[in-house]
């Protein structure tokens, strides 16, 4: 049941997530930044956890974990990649015909060709979160419960695979994407979809920069391999859009530290 | 660019996955089954992972890994959840309000409640996604391209970790989600959101069906604490409802072996 309180509009959003980390939660500000849409964020760490799992204080259905946010509406979900399916088109990031999907007056057709641009750029964010799952489960590959030293061994042994096959297959699939993009055949190929940015756009490259801070030997010679310039230059190109710019010039964007992209040398290998 | 072939409409779904297993395919076939709509099956080992990575041959974006759906429109999708979350409202499976984002006909508002109702369906399916991805890298906590066998001592340890701390804190959230429905108030407590079946109550149901066969002393120990009841009634009906019962029956549901869900007797520990 949505209490009272949260039934009324705030007309803004509202951020959960845990302070002094990029995290997840960054996915969902990138896209707020991107779009110029302000937010506010709620990450006192005693209330968060309690708040989230109460449903007399969040409404039905509760949450797992954050990032969690709070809509306009005083409805909340949670679940990163649900949470930006669901604003991509508010904030016109699901693609040029995907983001119309919230407009009432299409006929079926539309509302059908809408619904499957949108469902591709979710098909993305959700296989670039998935190499960002696998980024984080390198340095806790037993228990998340666990400190990284009591695993450590296990981290060793699964980062060289990690280095070594996992993160050549995502970055072939993003590339493959990228190059084989029908609507940026005369242009830069840095848009997985359309040729317009998406969430997956912006999630890929944050997913890059956490790679770049964690596996810097890896990711150098990745990227002098020269076998997937276009994701690193849809890297760079993000870096430099309106909104992001902004956003990482103001000094409000959080280093990597100790989240869910982490470096630790002995696990960034000798290459 | 999606080639000529695939612009024809095909009045019908095929799904991509592999065969031999139920694995992850088993979440949209069990969405299927339920609404009574048929589908095909694509499902030749050799030419399954070149078709979906050819972007002649299945359209743009390409897709990373299965399954992966043809829509009758000849677009496809991939990503399980992203999959269930375009399916759910065509089959009637997004929730009351959550399905009518297929309607042309609504307000501004009226589409406001049915996106959110959809979102937090997929919010749900989700976190019964990470369950059984944790599930998954119990057996594989090193590499999913080496045998468990050359990573049984890290699967032992992370398995005890996932019986004592992980399947509890999943089942304790699921249990606070199907009790604190408001819209099951004062009926059985076996409805995750709303009071009609979603694609979050049947992947529910086949995480739990999984876990039963993978971890059968652990489970039966859950279950026997009384703690979890509503998730035990949740499966229980499911099994009974029209659609799957005639699934079950049918003999075509695959039964679990070596995919996602594996039965380990040294992972399952004493309890």
């Amino acid at each position: 049941m949505v209490p009272p309180e949260k039934k009324a509009r705030t007309a803004g959003y509202t951020l959960y997530y845990w302070s002094g980390i990029p995290g997840r939660g960054e996915f969902i500000r990138l896209a707020f930044e991107y779009a110029g849409q302000p937010y506010v964020e709620m990450n006192d760490a005693k209330s968060l956890l309690p708040t989230i799992k109460n449903v007399s204080k969040i409404g039905h259905p509760v949450h797992y974990a954050p990032p969690v946010l709070e809509l306009p509406s005083g409805r909340v979900i949670s679940q990163t990649s649900a949470i930006l399916n669901h604003i991509a088109p508010i904030l016109g990031l699901a693609g040029e015909i995907g983001s119309n999907v919230i407009k009432t007056d299409l006929n079926e057709e539309e509302r059908e060709k809408a619904e499957e641009e949108r469902s591709s750029v979710n098909q993305l964010v959700l296989t670039v979160l998935d190499l960002c799952n696998e980024t984080h489960d390198v340095h806790h590959p037993i228990a998340v419960s666990k400190y990284y030293e009591d695993q450590k061994d296990a981290a060793i042994e699964r980062a060289a695979d990690f280095r070594a096959t996992r993160i050549p297959k995502f970055f072939e699939h993003f590339e493959n994407v990228l190059s084989t993009n029908p609507a940026t055949a005369n242009l830069d190929r840095t848009y997985l979809i359309g040729k317009q940015t998406t969430t997956a756009d912006l999630v890929l490259f944050h997913a890059v920069d956490g790679l770049l801070f964690a596996f810097p030997k890896r990711l150098t010679a990745i990227r002098e391999s020269g076998q997937y310039d276009n994701i690193f230059k849809l890297h760079e190109r993000i870096v430099g859009e309106k909104g992001i710019k902004e956003y990482i010039e103001s000094g409000r964007r959080q280093a990597f530290n100790m989240g869910l992209f982490r470096h630790y040398e002995e696990l960034d290998g000798e290459e």
